[in-house]
């Protein structure tokens, strides 16, 4: 992968996992980085969000690192913010950095008190193994359940971005936890850094779902340490910040517990986009519409259904879906296919939906899920403990 | 079953269904009776609903019948709406009634012509087969893949209410279709029949989930007609009525597919009775909840964080969470309990949440859901043929 200049990560096994797998990792600019981050609109927020929100508001053009562990979400105990102050701190100190220059997210089980003491006592070696090349390191010791490592990457004219995110949904035993850090050396000042990544992660991290959840450590931030001296046009960074959230975000619903497909749903010629995402998500979250897919059931009727409970006007007899590019439903009826050849579409790993309101409405929106299967119910019900 | 007087009841099976069961029911009153109903709010509403809806407003004071089909939901076909009014007038003729005083309603798979030629051809034998004891045979015909039949019944100062509903969520391969169809001979004006109706429904059948989808089908319905001469208080007949309606919705819950438990959810301490059910729901409809009950696991995270997705604004630290009874967290922290032991309470078929927010809002609402079991997943994801 080709790196951003400037950064450096390391990760370690600091005991906060019940297995020996490394649970804390770090990522470093070598210079002060803008900084732009969106958290969980959840209402229950974990210590580390409010610390990184604060952080962020702090010192949004002298971000110097991120701390991530994973094993523990450092949410709903006592010491939930008191633990993420002091961690950050004591990496500030250790990085020889301010302690609002660091940004600190955790990723686990709630509820259970998170020691300080592991974090502290793993930093020596933590910042001890920095090293430009350790990227993929990092972003393995922020997975959870996940199956495989995620990242993604893109250039910008001689500027780089690489990011890395993990999440598969509901996990068992710890939450529905998404966390993304993006690196770039690109230049770009803090307010254009901030819109940028807002309409991104709107058009990405925002239209995949899982379950219908949020957690309460959701995270995506983004550091820009400058260091590549290139100074892309905003919408030209932009472009290319999209493109690796939206490989990000697809590589979370392709990982999503129990999941055999990936879901991409079209919606088109709705009154707006808004509308159009409205019924894009709730065709998304339907279990209805998630089984049927996993049996490659091309039983259009419940995507209609689901549609129809998205609270958007729209009438029935102008709908047109195509499941695989395979029309099977026109103007709210049933066209004519066969059930036999579409269902061998339908057992391909990836499917298609488009929903289409037939007339001149210029909103659309695409969104991604994934199929429901009986491995995450399995993976899901079984005891914590 | 102690039965309101001046009711009979039919059902044969019309080969509508793809096995030899019965799937057409028919219930008539022998004098007009008074009608209040209220439908299925998804944008996308079968033919039958459109009619019934019409009926009931044309002829609330003289309703005579209601007529049933399942194995097809009339719905997002050519015909469907010309097929429930040849269907309803032919029942209509039969009966000796106007074609406004039949109320059809329908259940199965959508998308598939359903050919009125069907019912209209067994008529004959179900108006034929009308008898007041046959109240069983009918609330059998309405069922689809529900394993129980489900019924429930009140007195009210000498009159008598009689309920039957089917559903069980998402029922593969047809649509989640609740219907429900009450019988009272007790005298009450139309006014305040669908008063009465209208907020025993919110209390009930509002108030439960099985997977938070809405059929295009959905019907209840209540025929009023008097043969008892009782006129109980109007309050009086309401709080039987939404005794009645709270029974069956419970058992639709208690039948949800793939469910093991039946799930209650209290919420009090919430600023309204609005907010109080807008938590109630989101913990009702969170996978994550409805499958760590399914796995008997006390994590109260979960519950919290789906309270938090509620769009309901309330401190972290303010929420008590009790399982069965046992108190597993206070003030937003995990409060002290055996966790073996709370485990094996959860193994028992009924399973009690309760989410407090501490203070003094009056604001409560109680919810029925049901756990989210392998099962589900594996007569949802079945082929459809």
């Amino acid at each position: 992968m080709n790196l951003p200049l400037g950064f450096r990560y390391s990760a370690t096994f600091a005991g906060i996992r019940k297995v020996m797998k490394d649970d804390l990792a770090l990522i470093v600019s070598d210079t002060h980085a803008i900084a732009a981050a969106v958290f969980t609109q959840n209402r229950v927020v974990a210590g580390p969000v409010e610390v990184a929100r604060r952080n962020v508001r702090a010192a949004p053009n002298r971000m110097r690192a991120i701390l991530i562990n994973a094993g523990n979400a450092n949410c709903a105990t006592k010491t939930s913010e008191k633990v993420a102050m002091e961690t950050s701190r004591a990496t500030a100190k250790a990085i020889g950095a301010k302690p609002e220059e660091v940004l600190p997210a955790s990723t686990g089980v709630i509820g259970v008190e998170l020691d300080a003491r592991l974090i502290i006592d793993a930093l020596p070696a933590l910042v001890a193994g920095l090293s430009a090349d350790r990227f993929d390191d990092a972003a393995r010791a922020i997975l959870t359940t996940d199956l495989v490592m995620k990242t993604a990457n893109a250039q910008v004219k001689g500027a780089r971005i690489a990011g890395m995110t993990k999440g598969s949904g509901m996990i068992h035993p710890r939450m529905a936890t998404t966390l993304a850090f993006v690196m770039t050396d690109a230049v770009i000042a803090a307010g254009a850094l901030r819109s940028a990544l807002k309409r991104a992660c709107e058009k990405t991290f925002n239209r995949i779902s899982v379950d219908g959840d949020t957690s309460t450590n959701d995270t995506l931030a983004v550091l820009a340490n400058g260091a590549s001296g290139v100074r892309p046009r905003v919408t030209v960074f932009e472009a290319a910040l999209t493109e690796v959230l939206e490989s990000l975000a697809r590589q979370i619903v392709k990982d999503g517990e129990g999941a055999k497909k990936l879901i991409t749903i079209d919606v088109e010629g709705a009154a707006s986009e808004r509308a159009a995402e409205k019924i894009a998500r709730s065709i998304a979250n339907s279990p209805l519409v998630k089984t049927a897919i996993a049996g490659s059931d091309p039983n259009w009727g419940r995507i209609l259904s689901a549609a129809g409970n998205a609270g958007v006007t729209f009438n029935p007899r102008h709908i047109n879906i195509d499941f695989q590019g395979v029309p099977v439903c026109r103007g709210g009826l049933a066209a004519d296919f066969s059930e036999t050849e579409l269902q061998a579409k339908l057992d391909e790993p990836e499917c298609s939906v488009k929903f289409t309101i037939q007339g001149r409405g210029r909103g659309r929106a695409r969104f991604w899920t994934c199929d429901f299967t009986e491995d995450y119910i399995r993976i899901n019900a079984s005891y914590r403990t």
